[in-house]
């Protein structure tokens, strides 16, 4: 089974519902059998690469919060944070651009290290003091490093503002395509979705419900099939 | 929608059944909305690489056929693809190891040139005189940037025996989940399978019911979602 989890890196309840869907599928009988991919989902896709500011200056000028909203607002999301075990810093930290961690992210995927560079980055964003925005390059490599990945070859991606950006828009597309328009947005063997860091127990109903209704292929064909298998290549008498 | 095709270089039923889908799909009303994504299947991985050996050889050896059975399949392809308005080499040609095309393959997608790579390495290996196999990396850097990508990224993939290997053995574990013994296999929306090169009117059967069972994802929740949309990250009262 399939669970691909739309989200982004500047989302903090991304960071909240893969704690809560984690708890689900560490408790489900088939976890071993469940694949999860990370797809990309920019919540701010116009921000410049070098326009990055504290997430209250952003919240109010954005949204039109109040700061008092604004801090309120950040002061929950540290409450719910903290109720599923995460570190979660309610001042001082900044927002920007996540495009190149996104692209990040798809090199990481090939490398097997998908799931431990998002978690990475998201306790960086969230919960470090040090920003993931304003300084540069070399502290998304570190932070590369950190999840098991080759500080050249992320250095490589980094510099390249065309590696891997068309699977980040693929990606959005597909979000579009599946009706997502917020995130975190979890979708399971592209049948069932997820809108929201929802309670575990939402994830575990449908986790369930997904695997009850796993259905194999269904077969169209028209006779015979001309194929090439491990006996050879069939040679039907037309 | 989606369709993936599992097939290998070396499966001459791979070559006339992409032609076949093909036909259905340029004719198929919906086109423009159906993406399609070739996947990793090698019939004969145990072949080490410089295991190079005529294919009519081959298939005595391999599947114990006689010459003149050997031969005979070899002429029913040749019609078969001709057909098709395929050139298919009937007599010379040889067989290898697949897996650094298949690399390759996976390279390029990433580059937006799977489609052009795939039905290049197909015709220089069942057209042309030149092998695929036995002139080494160049010829299939060559046939790389004949696809429309740079010969420098293609040869550093060839290079390292590590790169795109995991994304190959990623995609011939879900063709055996998925339960194809044997390609083409045809996978639609993870709902539908066609196996074998099919005629055509078997992929406009397969097209036309898989795109009217799209279904829209069926949403799981609990009231309301804790998410980040355009308009911020809701903040809900608990």
């Amino acid at each position: 089974m399939k669970v691909e989890i739309w989200s982004d890196i500047a989302c903090p309840w991304c960071y909240v519902g893969k704690a809560r869907f984690e708890k689900a599928l560490d408790a489900f009988p088939h976890r071993d059998q469940v694949e999860v991919v990370h797809r990309s989902f920019e919540l701010d896709p116009g921000r410049a690469k070098g326009d990055i500011q504290p997430v209250i200056r952003m919240l109010t000028k954005k949204y039109g919060m109040s700061e008092a909203q604004a801090q309120a607002g950040e002061e929950n999301l540290g409450a719910q944070a903290a109720a599923e075990g995460l570190e979660y810093r309610t001042r001082d930290r900044d927002h920007g651009n996540t495009f190149d961690m996104h692209r990040l992210l798809h090199f990481a995927k090939e490398q097997g290290r998908q799931d431990e560079l998002i978690q990475i980055l998201y306790k960086a964003n969230f919960a470090e003091e040090r920003s993931v925005f304003s300084e540069g390059e070399e502290r998304l490599v570190e932070l590369a490093v950190a999840a098991g990945l080759e500080a050249e070859g992320a250095r490589k991606v980094l510099a390249d503002p065309a590696a891997y950006a068309d699977e980040v828009r693929a990606d959005e597309r597909e979000a579009a395509q599946l009706g997502a328009n917020g995130v975190p947005f979890f979708v399971l063997d592209r049948k069932f979705g997820v809108s929201g860091a929802q309670p575990a127990e939402v994830f575990t109903q449908a986790l369930t419900q997904a695997w009850g209704e796993r259905s194999p292929l269904q077969l169209i064909d028209q006779g015979d099939a001309d194929a090439c298998g491990p006996d050879g290549c069939a040679v039907p008498q037309h």
